[in-house]
């Protein structure tokens, strides 16, 4: 049996991206996972998925205060770094190195803050503190694929998720970095910020890790109580059968809504939204006749879940 | 006397990225100089200054519709390609490249406009078409450094900017990029940029060229008429003679302003605006006791131009 592969670890983002050239100049393609750590089989078998595509792959672990607003759960996100490098390091070939910065926010001058949950001024809010004049102040946005979705009850969130990858694709210089179509609308924006604004990079889509009764992998599963999580098994059953009822022939959008509200509400469940939309452009799709995707993001007590299933149409 | 350099003209972004990779490879760094062409003694310096600081040289001609408003001068800008190699030819040591795409906003998929003044949907207004869904909708802002200054009259201009030199940096992946101190705001909106988003690139501000009567150089001054442009000159002269009054003690920021403003008036101009501010932070500043800028925009005839002056304070 192979000897498992301790990753490097690299917190300085200099000596991260002089890693990733030194290994360019070796002549050796770069894969990049970004995540927020607290790892499951979820964000493992998108390490697999990277080792199809690239030579060195570097995960990189980091939850990012740009993409929080002050009400949301930065400070209880949950961490386990020795926990994260353990499972790392049961990946079959493993990771080369895990980049874990302390603050991509702080430039050295002013006061910049780190998930204190403080809010800018002129009306921006999100946990990355407006340092006086010289705090961070970019920020990346994709405008239309951004509004809708998740975009609607977390209007900072896509900002702060456009604006730290492209922070982590300047530092890591990756080829190829992997998404999860668990976050799917995020996987679309991160597309397309990559061709819109000529990033020389591949994104690779991977396919949603359950649990082995349905339950799409999330960080986030750990904070549902039991009770809360049998009943959370109610998105991944009324998806499937959406899917089911297509294949039988229903095409009716609104229909398929309804009926899969009815059984998420049903199970206790509060919708924030359920939609059926492209998969390409996002938009709602009133009749399925080519490729969409079913979004559901739900409230299971004080938990926010998304899943999403995709549909051929 | 050396024999003058003939640049390798390039069209393709993926030709561009490639021919820049093969240069690192054989160690050489790589300096950008990203304009709109027309270019005038003013570039060439860039050019020059450049060549103080990377080994090969790339020169970006492209007038970019993603920073013109539809009721902007994108149609009537000037040009002259042939003219432009000319000139390029003449500076000591030439350029190795001219970076001259067509359009940069074409992904080969919906209808991507260029320069047509089409509106974008939901108010925001850009010469770049929404091509249904599949068109351009990544947009880079430096938010506070944005909204002041040319950006009051010119709201999306700098997010023009500020995208155009995001994908030009990752096209031609330059280590150092030359910019000039007459787009003040520009200079400072990009360097805020390249710290924020991570650009492993060095931004270096070059001084204003003027003609021998002191008119900034401009792409724009040939659409002066010769009264105009005597009646231009109003703007470096009362911006010099502020610069003295400083020295001389005078250090009441409104005092200086009021008094350029009565001078360019005098003369025929119309003010966008005159304003005394932070050479970093670029906030206005009523008492003048470290390094400033004072900005000017005014409108001779149909023709708007900028100039400013740097005083230590």
């Amino acid at each position: 049996m192979e000897k498992p592969k301790e990753p490097k670890i690299i917190t300085d983002k200099n000596e991260m991206r002089e890693w990733s050239r030194s290994m360019r100049a070796q002549g050796k393609t770069i894969g990049l996972i970004p995540t927020m750590g607290f790892l499951h089989q979820g964000h493992l078998s998108l390490i697999t998925e990277a080792h199809k595509h690239t030579k060195v792959s570097v995960v990189s672990i980091y939850v990012n205060p740009g993409q929080f607003s002050p009400n949301e759960d930065l400070s209880t996100y949950p961490s386990d770094f020795n926990g994260d490098i353990k499972k790392l390091m049961s990946v079959p070939g493993g990771v080369d190195v895990v980049f874990h910065p302390y603050n991509l926010y702080d430039y050295g001058v002013g006061s910049v803050g780190h998930g204190e949950g403080r809010v800018e001024k002129e009306g921006v809010v999100s946990c990355v503190e407006d340092g006086g004049g010289s705090g961070h102040e970019t920020w990346v946005t994709v405008e239309r694929l951004g509004k809708g979705l998740c975009g609607k009850s977390r209007p900072i969130f896509f900002r702060g998720v456009a604006t730290i990858v492209s922070k982590l694709f300047n530092i890591v210089e990756p080829d190829v970095a992997v998404f999860g179509k668990k976050d799917y609308q995020q996987l679309r924006i991160v597309t397309r910020m990559v061709r819109d604004l000529d990033f020389a990079i591949r994104i690779i889509g991977s396919d949603i890790t359950r649990e082995k009764d349905g339950l799409a992998m999330s960080s986030r599963n750990v904070h549902l109580s039991t009770d809360e999580r049998e009943k959370a098994l109610s998105i991944n059953r009324s998806l499937s059968k959406a899917k089911d009822a297509v294949e039988m022939g229903q095409i009716n959008s609104r229909d398929l809504i309804n009926s899969v509200i009815e059984s998420i509400q049903e199970a206790g469940g509060r919708i924030d939204y359920a939609e059926i939309v492209d998969q390409e452009s996002l938009k709602a799709v009133e009749r399925i006749t080519s490729p969409v995707v079913f979004c559901i993001a739900a409230w299971f007590g004080k938990v926010r879940l998304i899943d999403n299933i995709e549909i051929s149409g």
